[in-house]
């Protein structure tokens, strides 16, 4: 192993607005050996998610930003190449916080062995990953989903938006899905069962969702911020839950985040807005994993995976999210 | 009864900005007579309420508007004075929406025979009133306050306020004040027992939040809105939960309402905002109105009303309440 390189890239600036190839710096180095308790992983796919622009951010969030030098963090899935470690001997396969970089050292904390027979491996960054324990507990536990409820989810046709929709359509409700562009939303409704979509682009959003959602929305899964949340803070059913499970819409403002102006919505229909962050349902992951696992088998819920080969393109990669050019979960294949 | 005079104002125009005295027209007529299950009732106090602001603009909300040419909505209470109805004979004491007027004609519903050997009729305006329910019910269900939390209220001096603050001090927890002026704010840490009082309109609110809230905010009772809520909103415990009750910075906007920019807060604190509407608690009264009654007894809880004298006023007096300048519970004495 210890003639093979490892590429990286580290985090060199804080961007100001979208990052740029420059607020990073490649690096070279050989692909570290394992000591006792370790192992190698050859990374294989990189889960690029909307959250990493905010691990760029200086200031206490969720987790402590990514520190100047250091590897920018993600998401990853890969196979074990060398390893001390009883619980990952070489050849598994494996996902993980492995970061940016085509080799990754770990001493096993937080990554998942994975079964490539029961599923892709790609599926592991997806709906059998942090974005599906994301959908899932979003929805069901902070939403508090009941059956027949209204159910609209923002960038519907993005990873999370996606998996949002279908579990709630699985559960019976009615599933209304926002997304940018005539494709998106063609597909939301054809491929994935939605009930109706809202072209955010073309549309006037505020009047769609009187038309689509006429008792009012009961769930709302909030994904991007800004006009469409308060679009969405404007139709309320009594007693709604928003769940904010991102806003990027805002993450890459240099003008600063736009609060909801109507955000009283939530005392005239007794509603309420609450955020949520995945890793604190760790515990309860085994029972996501065999929920979703069920569906996927039973063809109920499908898993759209957009990879995108070219690891040395990762900055300009990484833009497609914010441009609102993937469908379904971006993965980078290294 | 019916060569007595009955005065009234009466909604003339919606208001923009601060309502105006134009925004209302005095009229005169009889004062009525009960049909039978009907009663007249003298109003002797009328409850001046941030509220009232509100009913005064078109457009759906958790109440329909006052209509243009109707009496402007009040709570009130008074005397029975003439009684057709079993429930209230005459010379019984009552609470309910009667009106800015001077008498008024009720069937009895919503109304609320009151003992005023128990308590002085201001009070029931006042915690053993809407506002106490507001209070109880905010601060308990909406917020689900635990023993040992940091709370902190806005308004902290006025009539919500300075009851959410003392019941959460009754269940143990410390609580922070936020009011405008120093007397405001040397009442609620000496009169009414608050742990600390900031003064928004001399301190940093943020750096004084910080200080007195040096594990974070568990409960923020929001009466205000605007950058207050936005300073609360920076110094979120984990599981924070912001009971919003009012936004009385907002109300009178010309400009439009001013959204929490920071609202990510309740991602990164996995924390939650919710509005709430007291009468979705009317079920539940006798178990607020009991254990209000018993502090009040037991000396525990204070109520304060600034009772202003001046019927043909009301215009000029209800304005106080946009300038902070009540203190307490504000009633106009008939």
């Amino acid at each position: 192993m210890s003639t093979a390189t490892n590429h990286q890239f580290r985090l060199a600036a804080r961007p100001v607005g979208l990052p740029k190839r420059s607020d990073w710096t490649v690096t070279e180095e050989p692909v570290p050996t394992p000591a006792d308790g370790e192992f190698v992983v050859r990374n294989q796919y990189i889960s690029l998610d909307p959250a990493m622009r905010g691990w760029m951010n200086e200031g206490k969030s969720y987790v402590p930003p990514v520190g100047i030098g250091e590897v920018m963090r993600a998401y990853a899935a890969g196979e074990v190449i060398a390893s001390k470690h009883a619980k990952f001997p070489v050849g598994t396969h494996v996902a993980g916080v492995f970061g940016v970089q085509q080799y990754a050292l770990s001493n096993g904390k937080g990554v998942m062995a994975v079964d490539t027979k029961a599923a892709a491996l790609t599926v592991y960054l997806s709906a059998l990953g942090m974005v599906g324990m994301t959908a899932y507990f979003g929805l069901l536990d902070v939403g508090q989903l009941k059956d027949g409820e209204t159910v609209v989810v923002s960038a519907a046709a993005g990873a999370v938006g996606s998996l949002v929709g279908q579990i709630a359509r699985i559960k019976g409700c009615r599933v209304v899905g926002i997304a940018g562009g005539a494709e998106k939303c063609r597909m939301i409704v054809d491929e994935l069962g939605f009930d109706a979509a809202i072209d955010y682009k073309n549309e006037d959003v505020a009047k769609a969702l009187k038309q689509h959602c006429p008792n009012g929305i009961d769930v709302y899964s909030d994904n991007v911020g800004g006009d469409i949340l308060e679009a969405a803070l404007g139709r309320l059913a009594l007693h709604a839950r928003i769940v904010i499970c991102g806003a990027i819409s805002q993450y890459n403002s240099t003008t600063g985040v736009k609060g909801p102006a109507n955000y009283l919505a939530l005392l005239v229909c007794r509603a309420r807005m609450q955020g949520f962050v995945v890793f604190d349902y760790a515990a309860r992951y085994g029972e996501a994993l065999q929920a979703m696992g069920g569906w996927i088998a039973q063809g109920k819920l499908k898993t759209r995976e957009e990879v995108v080969k070219g690891f040395a393109d990762f900055p300009e990669i990484l833009l497609k999210l914010f441009a609102g050019e993937n469908t379904g979960k971006l993965v980078l294949q290294v």
